[in-house]
């Protein structure tokens, strides 16, 4: 079974693109239903590059308002347009997004579209669930940046029991007594013997889950919200002799994005959002596995997978 | 004498981006001079990847207002600030831009910067000199579109004759005297003999040339301000297959390309702005070949040389 929970990197560099990296996008795919998280110059064309593929991407999550995190997403838009497409596009931002968009769609004399924009506010001051399906959920949480930030913690569903093939079969148990068995029933038989759920079923998988961060000086107010992630994307845009500089930009070091998934008990750290003063992130890379071992620095047009446990 | 005169292509896709061409910007370079036409999304990327520097870069011309030909702008524009730029940057465009830019700036927060920004507005109905120093000017001239459009043509200012270092010792010609002579003045000796300019002199050569016409339908009202341009940048969006499909959008075929080529005397075309249905621009090319032979198709980050002749 194909169960993808991976998350790709469409660009990794921090306001200023380098020739090897493009601003913040990130593209999350949970089970087949895809993400874009930030949209950067450029994001249309990694999209392309990467063969992520347009049209299965029908929610975009934009963190806040500085042009590195969402200059991409006109062009996205009017590349929607002429690919004919006619499915809603659901957009997570600072209300002032839509006002934003709007100006451009009426500069460009785009009056009708084919598919409609729905905008959702992000709210600033407290944690909020913005997406909820049968399968994961979203929920937005304030990071601390110089203008107003969220993160978003994504977390899959819990899934239902696996039900042992051997014990249908040896139990002779009718399929419509299954569906309650999964959901943890107990099975009494025709002599009534009460067989119990665990002896019938495998647990499921403990619901994956992945955490983005950026921008945000180093801050301990979210680690309860994505306690025990599986994969948190924090930024490091810049290393320990910066720090000063980090802490004046309201961004991080390396160190201290590796000290938050220490704290959050995650499994994996990505790093990114690396300043362009630096050749290569090795330096930030370094200093951060020193705190947390598993830290990876994210690059263009990797991808990233949490396995199922 | 190093004296470039060299069309950098950064993009050559149509409204669409595909996975190897970035919409259209070009950089002329006219002895040291650099100058942007058009700024399609990616525009920053690509200057850095091929390390055409930014600092040199004082003059943006902007064709017309389809996204394809400005989204980069905000981007670049941003970019100057973060790289710290004091000089003033000139942008040709339609007079519109000047009040999209401003919303963004404002948007974005940003109510001052280091550096000016000097909009220029284009005339859409005739021809204008929009630019003119000792080297080079350029004339922008209207293009027929489905919005006001305009194109370039970028010429170098006549140069004087090269005098002839034997001629000097020869006839014994004070320093003070030469300037007059590569200006065209005959040369009388200590005895009153005159020697005729011709014999003093090697003729300068021919100054080169550039035009810039994207995005068009066929058309023939810019044929005599183009004339015997030595490089021609003509859009070439479609096939002959879609000639019905390029009348209805305003752009124009391969073969219409080249035949504004010909009938203009240009001495090389350039095609591109290639439409997304093509997997490669070889049919467009070898049907404009077919008119005009000297036609080649724009490749992104291939550098294209006026020779002096």
């Amino acid at each position: 079974m194909h169960l993808p929970f991976q998350l790709t990197v469409l660009g990794s560099s921090s306001a200023m693109p380098t020739s090897s990296r493009y601003p913040t996008a990130q593209v999350l795919n949970v089970l087949g239903r895809f993400f874009l998280i930030d949209c950067g110059e450029g994001t249309q064309h990694q999209i392309r590059k990467l063969r992520v593929g347009f049209s299965k991407l029908n929610h975009i999550l934009i963190s806040h308002l500085h042009g590195d995190h969402f200059f991409g997403l006109i062009g996205y838009l009017s590349t929607q347009i002429l690919l004919g497409r006619t499915s809603d596009l659901y957009i997570y931002a600072h209300s002032e997004l839509q006002r934003y968009i709007q100006f451009q769609l009426e500069f460009l004399g785009i009056r009708e579209m084919d598919y409609k924009l729905v905008f959702h506010p992000l709210n600033f001051r407290k944690e909020q669930l913005i997406y909820e399906d049968e399968k994961v959920s979203i929920t937005s949480f304030p990071l601390k940046h110089r203008i107003q930030c969220c993160g978003f913690f994504f977390k899959e569903k819990e899934r239902e029991a696996n039900i042992k093939k051997g014990q249908i079969k040896k139990y002779d148990i009718p399929i419509k007594k299954i569906k309650n068995i999964k959901k943890g029933a107990d099975f009494v038989t025709e002599n009534g013997e009460i067989i119990k759920n665990a002896k019938l079923v495998t647990p499921p998988p403990k619901p994956r889950s992945f955490a983005f961060c950026s921008d945000t000086i180093y801050s301990e107010s979210f680690i309860e919200t994505i306690k025990d992630v599986d994969l948190l994307y924090h930024e490091a845009t810049f290393a320990e002799i910066d720090k000063k500089l980090a802490k004046d930009t309201f961004h991080s070091t390396g160190k201290e994005a590796a000290q938050v998934a220490k704290l959050a008990n995650a499994k994996k750290l990505l790093i990114g959002h690396f300043s362009a003063r630096y050749k290569k992130p090795q330096l930030i890379l370094d200093e951060a596995r020193e705190i947390f071992k598993e830290t990876y620095a994210a690059e263009d047009g990797e991808t990233y997978t949490v396995e199922i446990e």
